[in-house]
Parts: C-alpha cells; structure tokens; sequence
C-alpha cells in the first residue's frame, strides 16, 4: 500500500493521533454528562435505572471490509445496539465503543467509522452520542458497542409478558437486510466485480436491500412509544421473525399466530419465506393488549393465543426453525 | 487437538450451549434489576447518572493465552475496568462483556473466564456482577469489557481538579504487574519452559509479580473513599505513574512532585524506575487539598505545584517520560 501523509496507516501514528481524529467527529448530546477524555464518561439516568446491551461486529462472520465503508460499520454498530435498547421500551442516552484495528487501517478509515456513529445517533436516536471508548491494534477488526438507555419512568419491557388474546404487531422492515445480504454473496462475491462495491451496478430494489443490510435503519424512536402505549412484550427482530417470535413466545409460555397475508403485505421484495427467516432489519416485534390500539408506526401481523407445540403459527399452520447461528453458520471467510 | 464430550471446543456446539454454560456462573448482584436473557440489562442508577466505561483485552498485544488462563482473563478483564469506575469516584454497579472467541476454544476455557469475572467482582467491588454479553466467533479472541457506575450522589472525580498545593497520594501496587511481566517475557518466552506456565518455578518475589500481572488487585473500594474525602482528581496508574501522573499534570496544569523516598518504599522490589514507568497496577492516584486527612487506604507520595515546563518531577528533578502505547510498542506476536 502506497504511503499517504494526509491518510496514514493506524500503526503509523501513535494511539493520541488515532483518538484525536475520532474525538473531533463525536458530538456532545443532551444525556452527556461528562463525555471522552477522563477515566470513565458520565450520563443521565433521569429514571435511576439504566438499560445496558453490548453487541459486537467482527470481520469475517460479521462484515468484510471489501463490503462495508467505514462509516457502514460506525453506521452499523450504532443502530444494532440502538435497537436493543428501544427493544426494552427505553429511550438510547449513549454509546460506548470498543474498536480493535488493524495497523493496516488508513485513518480516513477509522474517522468515517466516527462519522457513521455519530450520524445514525442523529438520525435514529437523538441525544444518544458517543461518550466513551477504547482503542486497540489488533489482526482483525473488531467493534463491541455498548449502548445505554432509560425508561422514561416506565417499567422494561420484557420477552414474556405476552398473554393470549394479544395483538402482535411489528415496526420496521421485513427481509430487507436478509436481501442485502443475499444480492452481496451473490453479485459481489463474484472477483470480476472491482472493489469497493458501486451499488450503481444495482436495480432499485436490490440496492435498497444492500443499503438496508449495509447501514439498517431501526424504528428505534418506536420502543418508547410501544412501552407508553402498553406493550407486554417486546424485542428487536435481529435474527429472522420466526426465530425471535419464537423466542417471545417461548419466554411468555405462548404461541405466537402470524397472518400470512399481513406478512405478504410486509416483507420486502413479497418474499414471505425471507421476511421470516431473514434477520438484520432489527425492526420491533410487539404484542399490547387486545383492547389498546396498536401504536402509528406499528402494522398488526398477528395474534398471540395459548400455546400449542409449535411456539410460532403462519394462518395456524407449523413455520420452520431458521436463523443464524455464527459458529454454525459462517462459512470462515474474513474478507472476499 | 483430541476431541472431549465433556469439554467441547467452542466451533464445536451452539451458541445457546456456550450461554447457558456461561450464565450458570453469573451471580445476580445488589445492583441487577433486569440479568441477562433479554434485549438488554437494567441496572440500578440511584444517583440518576450512571459513570460508564470500556476497556478491551485483545490477543496479542494484552495476553497471550500461554501464559494466561481463562479464570486470569476474566478476573484481569474484570479488574481494569472496574479500576475505571473507581477513578471516577464511583462504585461499580455492572459488567457487559463482549467475547470473541475461536472455534478452537474449549467450552471449560470459556466457563473459567465467567468464573473470573464473578470472583473479581466479588472480592473486588461487591454488589457489582456480569449482566449482560455479546458471545460471537473470531480467529482472535477479544474480551471488550463495559463497566457501569454509581456515584453515590457526589460528583465525579475527573483530573482535571488539582491545585498547587494538594497533596498527592496512591493507593494500590506500584511495579508490581510490570515486575510480573518481565518475569513473564524473560523466563517463560524461553521455549524449553513447559506450558502452561507453572509458577512454582519462581522465587515468591517473582511469582506475586506474575499473579499481579495476571489478576491485578486494584483497590476499587476506595475510589468512592476518596470522592467521599474531598479528592480534587483521581485516576487509575494504568500506563505508568510517571504518564498518568502528567496526565492529571496536563488536565489540571499544574505540575506533580513526587517524593522519591515516598516512591522507594512503595515500589515493588524497591525498583523506582519501574514503579515510575510501569503500568497495569491500576492503584488510584488521587490529590486532596491539603488540610485534608489522606483517607486510609492511601499513602503520601508528592504534592502539587504550580505548572513548570515538566507535569511531573521527583524531587523537583524531571523525570523522563514513558508508557506504553500499543500501536507503538506491541511485539507483533499473537502467541508465544
């Protein structure tokens, strides 16, 4: 790789420099008490309670590099774990970033990394920022965010608070990350394609899908809005509808009653076998009591009845286990 | 590497597999609201702020596993980030961990480092326990740690406080976990030296270096002793006293002088150039005005002058500066 001093590799300049570079693009917030720079950052509870999730990228099962800009998996990572925390009913106050880098890594590389974080915090979480973190070198990239929350007052919302007669209803996408997924492996794996990847080459439909995989938008807002309206249970859909309604139902002691035609309605591109095996929309999965009217921004997809042997029903009829397992499923390849 | 039904390797089983063995070894703590099993964690923040921090152990560059176990690894991982909490002036309230492991792992591995985790927590901040975690699959084993925080109502402790005048004060090893890692580079990079490491090989000077190199024993209780005594800055000795020091030189600019014979005496092995210049002890270096008793728990190593072209001086002479920068001075080796 050709020497640049206006874009240094990261083992080329000392840690300070790297650090330097990202503080200038993170934003101070309104939960920022006390942000980066001293041992530890300091952020509003208002509820005395915080709400606490970590998720992590890693080239290879993750992400490849040939795939995903450096803003992509800032962009990424942020929403991720946004969505685990709107998935609890509570509002993002912060995030905390963990980045192993290799020294290979230019640094316009890293400081686009800054910008996606700070960009989906504005975009999908205002007031949530970027108040901590930790730089290392490593072999392999590697990003562990740290989200924060608060409740607003409320109680969280769990997995098994589900009874029967509730409505089930879902926030966000259905398949459109899982069609990313499948247009990448299947259009860019080919190596005639040159890298990075010109999503221009892309009808509108697959591109989207590759925008939604590449930097996904969550209805994060929504969490807090489904507590307020009295959701009983709720989570992100980060694995595939059938697996995580499946864990709602396991966790409530309930089956889960999908309406086909109401999925077919959903799911991207109509793809209903996608729409409920495919994962990284991170959209929110809901049930709220037959009587509350389900909240704007939330589409009825089914019903919750007592549970059966089957933990998740398509029109009363069985749906295949399916989702993703990374130390079954990745196929071993870092970058390609 | 033979195969072992009662200890898998990680590639070997699910994810659910590896959680469940995990999770078994998890204790619920004072602070838990909500453990782990749903989207996120909620943790008590009775001050209505929660002091938060990250702080990752990679492969390589901060272990190797030849040297240590996975018992080491989740005390040490533990250990370094609540030390953070503590420099803020905080009590430890929670740990979120991040994990990538490869597939080449052993479940037992795995179990041990949870094992860690709980002891270091317990002997080190009670009330504070693992709630939340991120387990995925990697050609390199990472540990991203994230610690949480309650300030007990006072304010945080940053470095930015300290006045011409305060008396500055260390509690906690000094030299200690470098002593143990010259021990570990000199004797056991020697091949002929069997593995895993067996400290019965080394006199009982050498050996507490390495088991506080392995597992620090930061004195985390006492970071809210000294908030609650009126600490003007703290930090944690992570990179050395003679950086950290200047580091709370520079944030509050005013120069620290250190007593040597203040130094002598607590320097593990009577060394002063490495009690100065090495790192991973994490004590707490607190300066308190003057009229203030030093808190027990604490000793006398220097005061605080006004700024001089040096931040640190022993016995007003300068001292050269030192640390370790990863990206500067990691050796390249993974293992070994």
């Amino acid at each position: 790789m050709a020497s640049d001093p206006d874009d240094p590799r990261i083992g080329d300049i000392s840690e300070g420099a790297v650090l330097r570079a990202i503080l200038a693009r993170t934003a101070e917030a309104s939960h920022t008490l006390l942000g980066p720079g001293d041992d530890a950052a300091v952020v509003a509870a208002p509820s005395a309670s915080v709400v606490a999730t970590t998720d992590t990228l890693v080239e290879g099962p993750d992400f490849r590099r040939a795939w995903s800009s450096g803003y992509d998996l800032g962009w990424k990572s942020a929403a991720v774990n946004l969505a685990d925390i709107a998935a609890m009913g509570a509002t993002p106050t912060a995030l905390l970033v963990a980045l192993a880098v290799p020294r290979d890594v230019r640094l316009s590389f890293v400081a686009a990394m800054a910008d996606g974080f700070r960009e989906a915090c504005d975009a999908l979480a205002p007031g949530c920022a970027v108040v901590g973190g930790d730089l290392t070198v490593s072999e392999l990239m590697m990003i562990a965010v740290t989200a924060l929350g608060d409740l607003g007052g409320h109680a969280a919302v769990t997995r098994s608070g589900a009874s029967p007669g509730d409505v089930v209803a879902l926030a966000g996408e259905l398949g459109a990350a899982a069609a990313g997924l499948e247009t990448l492996f299947g259009v860019f794996r080919d190596g005639s394609v040159p890298r990075p990847i010109d999503l221009r080459l892309l009808d509108e439909t697959a591109r989207l899908g590759v925008e939604r995989q590449l930097r996904p938008r969550p209805p994060i807002m929504l969490g807090p809005v489904a507590a307020d309206a009295g959701a009983t249970a709720l989570m992100d859909v980060s694995d595939g509808l059938g697996l995580d309604a499946g864990r709602i139902a396991g966790a409530s002691d309930v089956t889960i009653d999908l309406d086909g035609t109401a999925l077919d309605a959903l799911a991207f591109g109509g793809d209903r076998v996608r729409a409920l095996s495919g994962g990284e929309d991170h959209g929110l999965l809901a049930t709220f009591p037959a009587e509350t009217p389900v909240p704007t921004g939330f589409t009825r997809i089914g019903q919750v009845v007592a549970r059966r042997s089957d933990g998740v029903l398509v029109d009363g009829e069985p749906v295949p286990a399916g989702g993703w397992d990374p130390y079954r499923d990745w196929d071993g390849v870092v970058s390609g």
